[in-house]
């Protein structure tokens, strides 16, 4: 099952709105679907959200229309989410090949599907392997936050993914899964998928988090990341960097999973990510049901930002960065590219 | 409006559950009630507990019976929350004058709510004084976990009755209320309290407090306290600790506002507090609906300890504490009491 899809000029995906109740698919045909789809959270996930950004310009391609408009309305979708860069990403590779016509876009999605599900399987291997290189063998019991399973990406995620590996390694002693406050992606999400795979886990609220970690709970801290910049500092959901303090307080390793489509080496650090802002809604109401007082205000920042010298290493499909020891992605950006 | 005050024979408090919708008054006539309304919530706050414990034993004292069974009910009241020493401090005052007939015990029990009122006026204006000399005159931007306000003590609070000073000297410029999961004592209870007052105020989900205090939004931390050690190591609402590491990350101040009653130095540190964990249904359900996948597992601390290294400092109503210059509760315990 995969958390997106093209099928049949269409794009399916799993509404994870709907989890862990019920398994809906949606059927987007235009991009004013996609867009809503993106806002309601219905397809998340950094990795998922390039992969959606790609087959959003396919569609548009598809419906025909002038390469003009075709951009605006692309301008528009890669909009949607403005913190994850890996949607942006998504909407400029596929439209790279817009001159070549609807045919050459949709292979061009279909490639940053496939290469996702071969970079997640990677990711969850150096992961695992960074791990036991940090901690030894044995088994391991790893917390993190918000959903990056398979659900954010298109059949095995990233952090997740690596808990996933170790998992089949026979290394993972436990999963602590923080519910991910305003949206509970770690309890809706990120719960349902460790039950579907039969791995050991609990859930806790995310502010006991840096507690559990400070009373030896945890071996090793995982998450995702919605932007990684060129210095290293890493966007990612809301909850991240106040772990990231409290693994370095206990002196855990804390590791940032991501496909190299997540590295903006164009943006030079953290201040200078835009950090969306969803508005009040979410934290003072819950399933339609007030739960602050009428009339009360909210600040409701979905993502922060962990700076580089928190995180003990980076870990892509293509390479291992080690802030503690100079390193920055775009810094070892050369050695990748050579000529 | 007293949150828990001694009407006619009987305890009459606020129920707190029922908070922001309704404002319902509970009354309890026996330690069965009184117990169950501790377990519930519908009271809690260390100082109300302190109340609430004295008031539970003048309760038992009027019932009649023999001492040894007054004693052995007791014992089951002062172990309804086993974090907060308020509790079993409250139900051992009144213990104390157990031999000289009931109308002793609720003349204790009225002393220990009247002190309360006199030490939460107190705790505002010296906690208001404190952040003034750290900060400056002027507006101050105030980041709060949990209830600490009228609510969690008999008329005003301890972290939140500083902050409520602030906004009757024209100094208050916001209090960002963290929500405080899973109950949700933040936006149901602080929200509400800070609307009462006309006090300007946001709400956030816990885990953004760190990012907010790292981007600059807040001029200090307050909290309350269920027990202070003789360290200064500080029991309280989980998420305390992790706003505590953000603040010193931020260079912000970290201030504990408490009673003496909260001043326990008989615990000498932190890792000896017990932390009560209220299992997994507040965790994995949300108003009796289930948001976790059926089955899951969960850790509710609902306490975590910050150590005293990292609080500013500890205000009660007599004293002001300054761990970073090197003071510990137990150790200014001797200048207190001459002889």
């Amino acid at each position: 099952m995969r958390t997106i899809d093209w099928v049949d000029g269409e794009i399916v995906l799993i509404d994870q709105t709907a989890l862990p109740h019920k398994v809906n698919h949606l059927h987007i045909r235009d991009v004013d679907a996609l867009i809503a789809a993106i806002s309601t959270l219905a397809v998340r996930g950094a990795p998922a959200l390039g992969v959606a950004g790609a087959m959003g310009v396919a569609l548009l391609t598809f419906g025909g229309g002038a390469g003009e408009l075709i951009r605006f309305e692309a301008a528009r979708l890669r909009a949607a989410r403005p913190t994850a860069v890996n949607l942006a990403w998504g909407v400029d590779r596929a439209l790279a090949r817009l001159d070549e016509g609807p045919e050459a876009v949709l292979a061009e999605a279909l490639a940053v599907r496939d290469e996702d599900l071969a970079a997640c399987v990677a990711m969850g291997a150096r992961g695992a392997d960074v791990l036991t290189e940090l901690l030894g063998d044995g088994g391991k019991r790893i917390m993190t936050i918000c959903n990056t399973g398979g659900l954010a990406a298109v059949e095995r995620g990233t952090a997740l993914g690596v808990a996933q590996t170790l998992f089949e390694r026979g290394e993972l002693t436990e999963v602590i899964a923080l519910e991910t406050r305003p949206l509970l992606q770690g309890a809706r999400l990120t719960a349902w998928e460790l039950q579907q795979l039969g791995a050991p886990f609990r859930l806790a609220v995310d502010s006991a988090g840096p507690f559990l970690l400070a009373r030896g709970l945890a071996d090793a801290v995982l998450i995702g990341a919605d932007r990684i910049t060129a210095n290293g500092d890493t966007a990612n959901k809301v909850g991240s960097f106040s772990l990231a303090l409290a693994a370095r307080h206990a002196g855990v390793p804390f590791l940032v999973i991501a496909p190299e489509s997540t590295v903006d080496v164009a943006t030079p650090n953290g201040a200078a990510i835009e950090i969306e802002d969803r508005g009040a809604v979410e934290v003072v109401t819950f399933a339609g049901m007030q739960t602050a007082p009428e009339g009360t205000a909210a600040v409701n920042p979905a993502f922060d930002v962990t700076p580089a010298e928190l995180i003990t290493a980076i870990v892509t499909e293509r390479r291992v960065i080690w802030p503690g020891r100079g390193q920055t992605p775009a810094g070892q950006i050369a050695e990748l590219s050579p000529g």
